[in-house]
């Protein structure tokens, strides 16, 4: 079984996810600059999710660039990586008509919690196909980010619900800036082997 | 022909599809927890059709894999099913609006019954491009899966019309829940023969 | 430069034109068989325009085969077709709101009569790129469907005008049966040319 | 890093944004040609935006197919050009919807003036990962192109914004205009080091 559909798929979803936010947007009322002062929360929310899918893009890329053979068990736990990213139009587009109220800024919280959950879980699907000398496990190493991110997401969801939703929305911003911080070890990892190779 | 492009059309049209659903899901009116009792029958028939689509993508995936050679009657037999796959986000959206009353839950099942009808015909014309010795014929073996499913959905819709539509719904369920249970055949019988070849 | 990027776009551009139509498709307003009467001329011109879509993106794949190098030419050629693809949804919900009246029922030919030429003017410059030897000129032979359909496009705009749009809806079908019938023309001279080629 | 899957995502991202601005097309709501006047700006408009988006996707055809190796800040640079290019069907809509009076005009300018800045940091990453020898830096010579256009951009906000939106709108018609015509620089330059390979 080769990657290339799986990739294709991945991309084809995520690529409609990230245009889909945009046809939410609805244009403002008048036709003046001050009219776009209650667009522009909105606008940032955009921004955000777009930065979140646009990260899981990115390393959703990257870590399949470690597999070569993929298995059934790895469709599916794509399948339910796409399910959640799928619903984060959604709870973006309920924040903001809400302007982002407890329940729904909670929600967000929730959808980003169960995607960090489902890629974990394909994560660990590749880890075990590859065996002991796992590449994906070499790279990811502690993999400090992947397992704090959901602890603050759940952080933001209580802070959410306790009234606190801007302390929330800034945890969330936070996650997304330390996923954007370049992280190179899936690179490092490919150059170390292929340099052993050449020299071995 | 190579199969490359019937793929990536394939993959196309199920993304799109699977990711359109999504936004026929209406935002909950207020920003309570229980403003969300409402939208839970929705999110499920979305859950359900997104395992369907799901489903489909699976097996195409498995089933063009054993594909070397594209016939113009592939094509379209592919579009037939990716025809009959494309009502499945109207007919989720109209039995959500009606509350699963009795026609629309039929209609869904009218809907799966025939993406099942186009998907035999697909197999059958790969079957016979393949011709004596085909691959996929002894990798789906004697087929249950296939030859059943459209019995329970007939079933189904007699089930709805009948006024019993939760059990039209649950067998819906019951029909997924069959083909997300691992099945191996094709990956089993390309292994077979790739170890053959190697024995041989 | 490869064809990959072209075939990808627009098979991208395509596979969102065929799903965006059951967008446009309102569900029933009840929840009976009888509310369905009314779907059924939208379902049916939802069908057209599915065929006719799948029509020109079996075309397109076939005419691509036999493209070896892509030009600057080819590129935008096959934009201005995306371009009058890309309005066949809106045509056809807008004849759809207004039960096939005069006016939209002519512009939905004009639509396919403008695909036809950007058709034409794609296939001319591939022929132009591949000199004398053009084996899409050698495959297309006299091309008389490709030089009748738009004849027939311009008959019925006039049928649409002088209030005879049912026999204008019935071109609209008759060209897409012309075109359904299976051609097999670019797969013979393609098969032809490799038992030469062996034979030599 | 293969580019396959940088220019699966860019393809898929600008075929969504090409065809999405069709459905954000209201049909007519008369019959009658007449009733088609008022759509005529917003169908014109329709295709400068149609043309933007064709003219990157080519540019970013051309450009990364001088790309051999995927760097993290070009996964980057790239997701930022595909934002701001998102953002042209929603500012291609809030003109349309306020007959191109002068703030949404010049809003128009600006997503234009970021997409254009975007493409440009994305060809800044790209020669720089390519070092001395870069083929982009010598296929894009001093690239008076994408110099004048940001300038142009400008020009034309102010224009909007000083009231005289028709001579902003008739530079955005410009600018397009120059960048059809065709622009042989990358191709030429690969034919060059293509015919020295061999010369060698």
């Amino acid at each position: 079984m080769g990657k290339g559909r799986i990739e294709a798929f991945s991309d084809g979803v995520i690529a409609i996810l990230i245009t889909i936010m945009v046809l939410e947007m609805k244009v403002p009322e008048g036709v003046s600059v001050r009219d776009l002062i209650p667009v522009i929360p909105v606008f940032l929310s955009y921004v955000l999710s777009f930065l979140y899918l646009g990260i899981y893009w990115n390393n959703h890329h990257h870590m399949l660039h470690t597999v070569e053979k993929v298995t059934g068990g790895m469709l599916w736990a794509n399948l339910h990586l796409l399910f959640w990213l799928s619903l984060i139009p959604f709870v973006t587009h309920w924040m903001n008509v809400n302007h982002f109220s407890r329940v729904p800024t909670a929600f967000y919280g929730f959808v980003l919690f169960m995607s960090a959950v489902a890629y974990s879980i394909l994560q660990g699907r590749i880890i075990a196909s590859q065996g002991a000398g796992s590449i994906l496990k070499l790279a990811i190493g502690k993999d400090w980010k992947g397992k704090i991110s959901p602890i603050f997401y759940l952080l933001a969801i209580l802070l959410a619900i306790e009234e606190t939703r801007w302390a929330a929305l800034a945890l969330y911003v936070f996650v997304a800036i330390i996923w954007l911080i370049p992280d190179r070890r899936i690179e490092n990892v490919l150059k170390t082997l292929e340099r052993k190779e050449k020299g071995g």
